[in-house]
């Protein structure tokens, strides 16, 4: 074996992320699945290795009934998210939401899927708006998933606005954070981003970790979403997608170099953490 | 006792602040002293009845040797100290970073000022830069105040980029956290705040509570200061302080609008926490 073939077999350092949007049409399953895996076919021909979906990107958002939410949700294990993961090549990742059925139960999920197939799912914790009428709340915390790129933290629109999320997912050695959201538009002064991309941008500088973001940007049933995908270095700069992102977002991202957690020359982001002083943060 | 004359009484849920600047002098400590009053009674006259003052401002920050340091500091029950307070009128609280001596040890302190007097002082515990070549780092977490104003928390500087300290304050009840910082300036894109204005925006909104910065402006020892001060609505929107501030920062801030941490009409910030997925942030 050659060292260029252990190169090719190793993380790389630095990967080519996309948020390619969907605009699902509730009701219409079949077809959103197989609109995901356009999204992500196209991501892939244009060079990305890591691809992220918006939330509930095989399903649509704006329920009317919990019998739609059912209808409209699939097992972690079904074949057709399954077929997405043979959209990817060796060494690629891609994060897609899609509303779980388990049993009675329905989830908000994000599966991570490889070539190999689904590699890992997780269930949103944090819910917003009406989402309780349709979804239970996950019980298990935000993973960081080990893949052919690099150890992945996951988490959910609502999820990321808990500073708590995002820091504990780096603290568990996450390289990267992707989120797929769906965000309504809220009300900003003009000139701001919206509220939701400062609090990410805050939060990757704060845990020195790059994030990306994969939401809508379409129109559904009077609810106009944000167009926020976006992808933040470990900085917390803007790397691709402002102001507006209807389509696909890429970028190229250098997992290491958020990896040693320096700040200048003295210090480091975690190191220098006081966990001694945060009790507070476990109380409710 | 009148209905007027108990309202007058009660911490009022409208509050102006103001964060003038100093241009403290290493080695004059009394000059620094007496500018820091008049800033206090500048923004008394102006009509603020919460003034913060930046971090270290009775003695500098760029200090040379550790004697430098020791020769700049004073205890929290020096005189001088307790003669700020007798700027403010009743009802009103200033808070002054200045450097402390207590025994051996030197920290970077804050005090906390009511027309009675030195109410409270803090140690800052989270050190940047060369600071530990001066200062020990505090023991005790940032402290809620009970003020005749309402519920003051306090960071400085470094302490505020930890995530976890602004929550913990917002947490433990503070209607408002107050920042006194020296921020030198640091490389940031073309159009980007300064990052650190982007944390303090995010942790405010994250826990809908206003936050009030003070900076430096000016230039020391070859360091420039980044006029970083600010005031942030607990919806993590400037309300002044843009884009720079070399003097009297002011506005109006509604301590009660932040305090039922509601967001939209199914959320609460507060309560939809989920302590229990958040183990990993007591650890190291």
């Amino acid at each position: 074996m050659t060292g260029l073939q252990a190169d090719a077999a190793a993380p790389a350092d630095t990967v080519v992320v996309a948020a390619p949007t969907v605009r699902p049409r509730i009701g219409w399953l079949d077809d959103n699945l197989r609109e995901a895996g356009w999204s992500i076919r196209s991501a892939v021909a244009a060079g990305a290795r890591l691809i992220v979906l918006p939330e509930l990107a095989t399903s649509g958002y704006v329920f009317a009934t919990p019998e739609e939410a059912r209808a409209s949700s699939i097992r972690a294990d079904d074949a057709r998210l399954r077929a997405l993961s043979r959209e990817l090549p060796d060494h690629a990742v891609a994060v897609v939401g899609f509303a779980e059925v388990a049993g009675d139960q329905l989830f908000s999920s994000a599966a991570v899927l490889s070539s190999t197939g689904v590699i890992a799912t997780y269930r949103k914790t944090h819910l917003w708006g009406d989402e309780p009428r349709f979804f239970t709340p996950g019980d298990a915390a935000p993973p960081v998933v080990s893949t052919p790129i690099g150890r992945i933290g996951v988490a959910i629109c609502y999820d990321l606005e808990f500073p708590e999320v995002p820091r504990s997912l780096a603290l568990a050695g996450a390289d990267i954070i992707v989120a797929p959201v769906n965000w309504p538009v809220v009300s900003r002064p003009s000139g701001e981003r919206t509220p939701e991309i400062v609090l990410a941008m805050a939060a990757a500088r704060a845990s020195s970790v790059p994030i990306v973001i994969s939401d809508r940007g379409d129109l559904e049933r009077g609810v106009v979403f944000t167009g926020g995908s976006c992808v933040i270095s470990h900085e917390g700069w803007m790397l691709a997608g402002e102001p507006r992102s209807d389509h696909l977002v890429m970028a190229s991202i250098n997992l290491a170099a958020g990896r040693s957690k320096a700040a200048g020359n003295h210090n480091n982001v975690f190191t220098d953490r006081r966990p001694d002083l945060y009790p507070r943060l476990l109380h409710q």
